[in-house]
């Protein structure tokens, strides 16, 4: 037994999962399946996260009553599968849709011997970055704190933890001896350093432990990354979940037990009780601590999120082979390795797409990677296509270079067509950001991986994949020629990235300023940056913004970090400096 | 004289003006311009509409601090700048964007004499359909009242009217003779039935006129109409402005004028009273009576908002001239149209782009189209590129289909990139919303003209246009023919839409309901539709909606009513039915 713990008197499990947006059949059989993971394990209360009976974010699809009349009655269903599959004594908490005359609810319930038992809708609404809940949800201020074997379990759901004040003050005052968190919190670099230590600021807040309880996998331009956690009210780590897997977190939690509580309001909300079972279990012995996952570090994290990303994209749109132009250059050789570690090599057709332009060296590299990764490879030249626009066009310079880029796209969505691959743009987030990349060209794609990754990191994320690969005594998938190689667009004779562009490392620290940090002009020249390169660069990123949005690519760029959308008007006369 | 009004104290003007996103002094040198106009015609106060100085919406550039700075800072110089022109005693209601320690507020400040006198912030932020403004600013609760002549003068912004209670309420129960309300709200069919009743009775609550005063003129996705209008407290239309053109309403109002009122709290709002000029305006001859224009016919307004939305779109980026693909069909016809109409026959450059399947009445119908608007007219047939592709890749079914839609694509945005066009993309939102277009092919532009109009009002408008032209003696811009043929994407030998997809009336009465209304699968059938068809096309419409997100084509597609975009994940699981 653990020295600083009693006799525990409940075990709780964490559901860590992969919902799908909109799949109310397949996300009740995954928590179904994963209730009875729970009930095997012993536990007597188990946490799914946040909107995982519908997926999370389900966008409009909140708005249309067909879809939360389907999402009310599937929890409904679901409390008496529960019960049918021999789940039925464990407490199950699941985040679904809800609908009442105020309007649409993000809402979690408890499921309890085949019925559901108690209710309650999230609070805080977040309406920044990626999230627009206040389009969708109306805010709840009554909060459910059920009574089971003698013991008082609150709910918050997601961003009501990251506020302060608000439903876990007044679960504090009212007095509860857990609190269980289901969320849907997007993966951002570093965030696992603010999670710990505001979870252990609510538990205290809460004076009770606090379970948070979060979802895994890639929703469109989202990863979720779990990283669930169980914190004692002191703000002590019980356990952590590993980050980007399917998960069940089980822990035995030594509670003081006390007997029923308060009702009524304590601030703007209002507390109810509700009973489902008074008597405190009889003593059990407890389980051996569980483990505590260590965060990933940096490029790994980045590595995993982008994997699952583009896996769960592929995967829950319904494909099973990609496509895309392999070049030899970085970029490309990068999305391969990702594409080979998501979905498998064999569900990787790279296509070299050579030009007159093209050097010896893009296509060995380009072949020298499939053979690594174990890819399908083919070579399809684009010049023939080329000549016959340009001769009858009479296309000459940008023209007759977006032309080349534009011929590869045709040739990758027409084998996509044909063949029902999913086309990966292979585009990341530098060169989106300043323009470099040919609009309906290689920027062509439905998904594309490295689209929020920095030059810089790719290069950095090519190293750590290899060095992964030699420290496992695997083939590194990218070849070292790749990676060293000075890059090149490849489309006139002699070109080189540097031809355009500030070296790659200047121009990534003022676009992390610039974009990330919407910084100004005069606060990147009181940083030290060279005013010509800065003056450069914004004028860049402004055009390159301006003609995106004025035709976008194969996929919603996002300037700002993983998923979160930069969102300028077009007809934006507003330049600065 | 008017016989239900005595002698008239206040002249007021409302400046129905064209902004332009990020362009701040362009905007004070417009807001300059027309507080000019208003001073000669001797008003005594001139309203702009909301966020004139910066124009609206500024979407995240409302988070730059940089830009609310300089918003501050050409607010403070345009006041001088009021008064160096003349205008110093024209009291003008001017909206920018403000920042202090809350965050981003959407503002308006009133200058006098120089000097930014007194400043508001709205309240009610709309944040539904295309509004987001959430998002990006701090609600206010402080109502400025301005003493101007004796009269006192309060004002709401935009969306403060629209919603119950609020400050129009704080403002009656505080007491003011005349309120005032800046807007910037977006052009939807038969909006101009709900505005006046609205403000009608929120001028019966105020317990004085109101003058709304709206923004005009197009900013990307979306059209502003203008329709400004002043009513009298008992609900009479005193006033109404033009639709769609830049437009200074000047009227002579007649207050009662009262002594400086209390100032405090009323409900959840701080009145503060501001003076300027207690003393009330010698006695003046009132001009005559303005005119009330009426609101257009249903098919004059679409068209105008059509013009309007493509003339800004494109002066507003710097474009001069057109490009797209003249097919002969009745879509490219009226996007032509639209184009001549918005740029002049002479900035229009129509392209036919046969191949073999191509008739010859496509190809004579577009060259007659060219002549009757008076654009520039040449034929660039594709076969030879698809030639290539097609056998070079072995493409067969509907992947060869598609090659042919994406070489016209390629072959217009070379000519874009040669010749500086803006490309448009002539596809309707019947087509778009069941998938019924190839994307990176026909989908290929910059701006899409039609894409909010559904195939049935596409014929409608062509009539309507012709009629018009009939009427003034000039020649019908459309040709017969391309009305009256049946439509075919002439992709393959003898290609109908209707091969392919139901007859357009009853397909655009489905779309109705389900994307407009957010009908379910039941409702459908409960309202006759045969269950058979519906079926059929929500699953179009669903499909088209995965594929169109998953590659975006040239332009956001806003399924619903004009520039509001229906928000769905992609990697969506439900389905209706």
């Amino acid at each position: 037994m653990r020295e600083d713990v009693g006799m525990p008197q409940l075990r709780i499990a964490a559901a860590q999962v992969n919902a799908r947006v909109g799949d109310l059949a397949g996300n009740a059989d995954l928590i179904v399946e994963w209730s009875r993971k729970a009930a095997e394990a012993g536990a007597h209360v188990v946490v799914f996260p946040e909107m995982c009976l519908t997926g999370y974010p389900v966008e409009d699809l909140a708005l249309r009553e067909s879809f939360a009349h389907a999402s009310r009655r599937t929890l409904d269903e679901l409390a008496v599968r529960l019960a049918d599959a021999g789940c039925g004594d464990v407490a199950a908490f699941v985040g679904y849709l809800d609908l009442d005359e105020v309007g649409p609810r993000n809402a979690a319930a408890v499921l309890y011997q085949g019925k559901v038992v108690a209710k309650q809708f999230k609070h805080h609404l977040p309406n920044y970055g990626v999230f627009d809940e206040r389009r969708y949800y109306q805010p709840g201020t009554e909060l459910d704190v059920v009574r089971l074997h003698g013991l008082e379990i609150g709910m918050v759901i997601c961003e009501d933890i990251w506020q302060d004040g608000g439903p876990i003050a007044a679960l504090g005052q009212a007095g509860v001896d857990l609190v269980v968190s289901p969320n849907a919190s997007p993966y951002e670099r570093n965030k696992d350093d603010q999670r710990l230590p505001l979870v252990a600021r609510r538990a205290a807040e809460a004076g009770a432990p606090l379970a948070y309880v979060n979802l895994i996998g890639g929703q469109d331009e989202l990863v979720f990354d779990g990283d669930s956690i169980v914190v004692t009210q002191e703000g002590r780590l019980l356990t952590r979940a590993p980050q980007f897997v399917e998960h069940l977190m089980v822990v035995d939690l030594d509670l003081p037990g006390t007997a029923p509580r308060t009702e009524g309001r304590f601030g703007e909300f209002d507390v109810r009780r509700v009973l489902l079972a008074d008597d405190p279990l009889p003593a059990y012995p407890p389980q051996p601590a569980p483990p505590i996952a260590e965060p990933l570090p940096e490029e790994a994290e980045v590595w995993f999120a982008l994997v699952t990303g583009l896996r769960d994209y592929a995967q829950k749109n319904g494909f099973r082979s990609v496509t895309f132009g392999m070049s030899g250059g970085i970029d490309s050789a990068v999305v391969a390795a990702l594409a080979a570690d998501a979905l498998g090599g064999g569900a990787v057709h790279g296509v070299s797409l050579p030009s007159q332009y093209s050097s010896d060296h893009s296509k060995d590299d380009a072949a020298d990677l499939a053979r690594r990764i174990g890819a399908h490879y083919q070579v399809q030249p684009i010049g023939d296509m080329v000549e016959v626009f340009v001769g009858q066009l009479g296309l000459t310079g940008l023209a007759e270079e977006n032309v080349q880029a534009r011929c590869r796209g045709v040739t990758l969505m027409g084998l996509s067509n044909q063949h029902g691959h999913l086309v990966l743009a292979t585009g990341n987030k530098t060169e989106l950001a300043v323009g470099y990349s040919t609009i309906y060209g290689d920027a062509v794609g439905g998904f594309a991986p490295i689209k929020d990754v920095p030059k810089t990191l790719v290069w950095a994320l090519a190293r750590w994949r290899n060095a992964e690969a030699e420290k496992r005594g695997e083939i590194p998938p990218i070849p070292e020629n790749s990676i060293t190689k000075p890059p090149s667009a490849e489309l006139r004779p002699g070109q080189l990235d540097t031809d355009s562009l500030p070296p790659y490392e200047l121009l990534d620290d003022i676009l992390d300023d610039y974009v990330e940090g919407d910084r100004g002009y005069d606060d990147l020249v009181a940083q030290g940056f060279p005013a010509e390169v800065i003056d450069r660069v914004l004028r860049m990123v402004d055009a390159a913004e301006y003609k995106r949005r004025q035709y976008p690519p194969g996929t919603k760029i996002t300037l700002k970090a993983f998923g979160r959308d930069r969102r300028l008007p077009i007809t934006n006369a507003w330049r600065e400096g």
